[in-house]
């Protein structure tokens, strides 16, 4: 852990990214320069299809933003500093221990401090795994990492191409699935008991419709303020810990 | 709040910063540059020490790193986006509503996305108001505003020299103080409603000895994992809603 910077998650220039990939190292995600078609990048796009990375044409503007060495040559990629588990393995956790499965699922959290501090959560409340979806989460990176503060090495993180998809397997697994809503049911009056999926939402949009409908019920933190909504970290913290103290209960 | 930005609230440059103070611009921290005793330099040291701002003296490299504008003559100050509240300010919403006060008072949270984060939760949990000590605190600069969501638009932020002695005006009104501690008795076991304070540390230290033992109370948060702690903000929203879930029942 104390090894890892956000410089060692980066890659930048293409023969970087080519090689990159050809290692084997874990790509989340491909910022490419927009309409730039030659050799390179092309062969750049066929791994990148090859290995199921998001893939985002940008600007060159942009690309010099992001850049941290000023040599990107058209690409930059975010490698995974952490191994994503398969959501087989996060089960396997619970079944060995006797204990009823106990996930969080994110839909859309894209903030790596958010994204870690929710695998901290998961670890200290008990959740066997954390499941992503591929196309609308923060990878695996060093921040992620950090703020984690050593949860990912402990706590498995999944990443699935379709979360709607994973859901009803995981529903013939035994699982029943909550999904955070804030105009949902009050969570002191649900039985969150058992085996179970917490879904939780991005800050702006919250749960997707598809996945929302998945689920077999919504539950609401009460909220006695002004502003609409909590930061989706403690959101996720309240109501994973709900979830803990129906369970010991 | 849409229009603050982080340039805002930092001030560079001498007269810029002796304008700051002359304006009554509520500043938070001063960095000046080590071993420098000239005229304009002993002038903002005199007004800091007048406004009780923290100041802090580091190297020309360090400030150099700091500077936003690249012309900050020796001297970088951050001013407050937001106006501290009285302690006294945030006891009046309570006793106008006829409610138990509820305060969140936070020993050494110095990450300003924690502090705004707990801000955001402290509105929708129901809690009165925030108090800070002056010396370990983040001031209220637009990174905590914008982490606030709007809440500290809402819900008062009051900056005390001596959070012990705080706490000990507060008992005299009929407060409680829980203290956030892993150590502590299970959170589910204490009787967490009536007038309350509730005392978070920063992520580092926990809650300093001094405050801690001015508390009646220490929560711990059940912890089920392998790492020591939750993020600070998760942990004050799991306390904070505990609190809640306790005085609604």
């Amino acid at each position: 852990m104390e090894s890892l910077t956000n410089q060692e998650s980066v890659i930048e220039g293409r023969n970087a990214v080519i090689e990159a990939y050809r290692s084997g190292k874990p790509i989340d995600k491909l910022f490419v320069l927009e309409n730039c078609q030659d050799g390179p990048i092309m062969t750049i796009k066929r791994e990148a299809k090859k290995h199921g990375t998001l893939v985002k044409y940008v600007t060159r503007e942009r690309l010099d933003q992001m850049s941290e060495t000023g040599r990107h040559q058209g690409v930059i990629a975010y490698a995974a500093a952490y191994e994503y588990a398969e959501v087989e393995d996060i089960l396997a956790a619970p079944r060995r221990k006797g204990e009823d499965p106990f996930l969080i699922l994110l839909d859309g959290i894209e903030d790596p401090h958010n994204l870690g501090a929710i695998v901290r959560t998961a670890n200290l409340a008990g959740a066997h795994g954390v499941i992503l979806p591929k196309n609308r989460a923060a990878g695996l990176t060093a921040a992620v990492a950090k703020a984690s503060a050593g949860a990912l090495n402990y706590t498995p993180v999944a990443r699935v191409t379709n979360l709607a998809q994973t859901i009803e397997d995981l529903k013939k697994e035994g699982l029943w699935f909550v999904c955070a809503d804030m105009d949902g049911t009050l969570m002191y009056d649900l039985n969150l008991k058992g085996p179970i999926g917490l879904v939780i939402g991005g800050e702006g949009e919250g749960v997707g419709r598809l996945v929302r409908e998945k689920c077999d019920m919504t539950a609401a933190i009460p909220m006695k303020g002004d502003i609409d909504s909590l930061n989706a970290s403690v959101a996720a913290g309240v109501l994973a810990y709900e979830i803990l103290r129906q369970r010991r209960g």
